[in-house]
């Protein structure tokens, strides 16, 4: 692939670009496609690195939460386009930040979203927020006030690091790497069995990475299975717009709550943990009943043929067994580095000229 | 204004540089005037970033304490100019710092202010330190012990990024926004009205942001109101300062201890919070007492025709409502974004070539 | 010296270079020795940082512990050569990594070692890690467990920042000084009198830099003796490969637990602090007994005609007098300067093009 190729892919990026990616909906398939058509164009042009389209720009992300993929992955992203990405952690190495409109902020958080998104939206080209689930009231953090505003405040276009609803790029190089496996084996996606299975765990984890991935599945085509214990059901507008979606692209959606039925004939088995919308605010009986499902684990014999995907990290020996993950059906290491080429192609789209 | 109006305003500025900047005062009222120039030739050269003049050059940034605007905006500066910041956080990244001279060390502090200052200075360009008052002594702390043995130890110019004294590049960009409004209204700074008010705060803050603001309004030649309860007096060194600077100026200075009074007929109202010094030592009581003032708080009555300023964070509806602040007469983003270009002025007059 | 004597000596280095640089020892004599040739030509080549030999190139570093010369002089090198230094804390910023094979991870780590390895290394062309011992165990945390795992699943170059065993390229950078010292005097090092001593502190700290010091001072072919009370013995492996290098090079290798008589005559002295074994598990008493020797602190008298040297961070007062520090004879500053050139030449070696 030329120079060319990747010039007119990001210029079909850029024109279909949302303002905010937020859930990853934003834009609809045509900006799904072209992003990953994108990414595959960066990574066939050798010296996309001496290009610097991104020369000058800023990327200003801030961290609620740790981070290892996402962190390391834009920073050397936008290093690479030519850019610089400045790392704030509020409420440790920058103020805690108040939500509420028409707070009044006489508690612990010095300052305002309001203030905060304008001036730092005033410095830089793209702002980017990682947010998770507090996991104390489902129903209100579902609601993810902090990205909304963020977006709501910013005057450049704000790109979700997750928060307790969504996590985009995970499933954007998540999609990137379904696309390439299959490709590389001359398959389509639509007509392969997709395994999302709930996995046991020691923590409450969020359901954001559960729920991208879910949308990410059946936007792809794929039959889709779902499977978790029956308290572990996720957010009601999520399962509506997968059903819509699998419906939209001819795929299907499955309920289960039986791993080893779920996992029977898959071709993808992605597992990831998460905590119960019943256990919040209640993070030991959380831990518990997560604990709970001794057999919510991957192992060899639940995989069979399945490639195994996972989005990282991952509790070794609990959510999934040595075995799978250093053997050759695992595609985490392709998930984690795809993260680089979908994230550089996403802000490629979505950075103001 | 043409890339020559820039390299000579640059050149005026580098002339007229300090070896440091910690109280803002350094290099007299033609450095400021200076830089103040040079800050606006750089909002007028579109292509600034192409220039590139501190490249390879090494900003070294040590924060004590939280911040959003200054560690942003002069790590966005330092990028624009093709240069790069680098930042520490003694007590956590890195070392806890000993300033004392002749101090046995076999206490907390791993590292002495000499050694840290000579090394750092050594891979570095400029270096920078934020270190606020403790809030435990109010006159020790206002010698500035770690900024000045700093400044004394290092071989490279050293600037502040806000100490228990003074918040100089706060000042800075004030300044350059009082100018830059004043010269869209095509009037003169001499004989406005500028009100310095205290403001309610649940805790208890420094006193640098309003000794900068005083010093820097009075050097401006503006009729300067300072309005606080009475426990909460400025530094006696800084008022002589301020007097007599009005004094030089043209402009004047007057006290108030009643909000509203100062406020009427105010061109420019400029809210801060800060705590009195007999309550040093006993953050309690210094928050009951902040608290006990329930009428200092800028709304829109106080407000009437003035122009709002403040340096952020800010607790919205204790310190100022929201409907001032999200109004039309609020210069806070203004003031924010300010920082950005103010202080790329400062860099590029103070790093040695 | 010419860029292309630079040139030679970066070709020279690059071929000798190891896959990984924990203990320092990697590539033998002839790579140290090819490191210093070029960390020297660096310093002879005043243009090089247009050269930007590593552009595009990313360095990631892991740091468990605080740094400050180290991060200031590893982020400020990469910057120069035209490369990213990204920098991640696991257990803050970052997840705590487990290191064990076969763990079940249902306790405190989210994130294995094989995962972040391999992630990492993705994304980057060099990692680095600082993991220091826990003064829990000395025998089992002698293994350098942590950097020996990230290196074992990087593909790419890994360097140590410190590890419990080894601190390389404090080394290297001490070799340089030691190096430029006796240029700059005309004088062999070879027949000098080395004396590295142990000093008292208020903490325990790691055996790294001694163990590493006396390596390197031994592989210098110089007289080497080295103090410290009886129960502070090194680790016996690295005793065993002091006292082969010493009869490789021609030094000498010399045991004292008599400060001032180790002291006598020599040339350069070297103190340094470390935990006592015994004491590991027990940092109270391994306190308690640091500072129990009293004479253990360099000072003018002991100091006589030899050059002083100190790693840095230290402790005034406790480890060496502020006269000694303060005075002429100090290469302290020197010594961390010489990170800088030492790690860019090392960095420029083991980048793979």
């Amino acid at each position: 692939m030329t120079d060319s190729s990747y010039q007119s892919a990001l210029l079909a990026a850029s024109n279909l670009a949302p303002s905010h990616y937020i859930s990853g909906l934003e834009g609809g398939p045509e900006f799904l496609d072209a992003v990953l058509t994108l990414a595959k164009a960066l990574k066939n042009t050798p010296n996309f690195k001496e290009l610097t389209p991104l020369n000058g720009k800023i990327l200003t992300a801030l961290f609620m939460n740790p981070s290892l993929r996402t962190r390391t992955s834009f920073e050397v992203g936008m290093k690479h386009l030519g850019g610089h990405m400045v790392v704030l952690e509020p409420g440790a190495s920058s103020w805690a930040i108040e939500y509420t409109r028409g707070a009044v902020m006489d508690q612990g958080c010095a300052e305002h979203i309001i203030e905060a998104a304008g001036v730092l939206s005033g410095y830089s080209d793209l702002l980017a927020l990682r947010a998770f689930s507090a996991m104390q009231d489902f129903d209100s953090e579902m609601k993810d006030v902090p990205i909304k505003a963020l977006a709501e405040h910013s005057s450049v276009p704000v790109i979700s690091l997750e928060s307790a609803m969504w996590h985009p790029c995970q499933a954007l190089a998540d999609a990137l790497t379904l696309h390439e496996h299959m490709e590389a084996n001359a398959q389509p996606l639509a007509g392969k069995k997709f395994t999302l299975t709930w996995a046991k765990h020691p923590r409450m984890c969020g359901v954001a990475v559960p729920q991208s991935t879910l949308l990410m599945a059946t936007r792809l085509g794929m039959d889709v299975t779902l499977a978790h214990p029956k308290e572990y059901a996720l957010h009601p507008e999520v399962m509506q717009m997968a059903r819509e979606s699998a419906k939209h692209t001819g795929g299907s959606l499955t309920l289960s709550e039986d791993i080893d039925e779920a996992c029977q004939g898959a071709d993808v088995i992605y597992a990831k943990a998460w905590g119960a919308p019943c256990d919040y605010g209640n993070a030991a009986h959380g831990s518990e009943r997560n604990m709970s499902y001794d057999n919510w684990i991957v192992d060899e014999h639940k995989l069979a043929q399945a490639q195994f995907m996972h989005c990282l990290p991952v509790r070794r020996n609990v959510v999934v067994t040595d075995s799978v993950l250093d053997g050759p059906q695992s595609l985490v290491q392709h998930q984690a580095n795809n993260r680089l080429w979908a994230q550089m192609a996403l802000m490629l789209a979505m950075t103001p000229t």
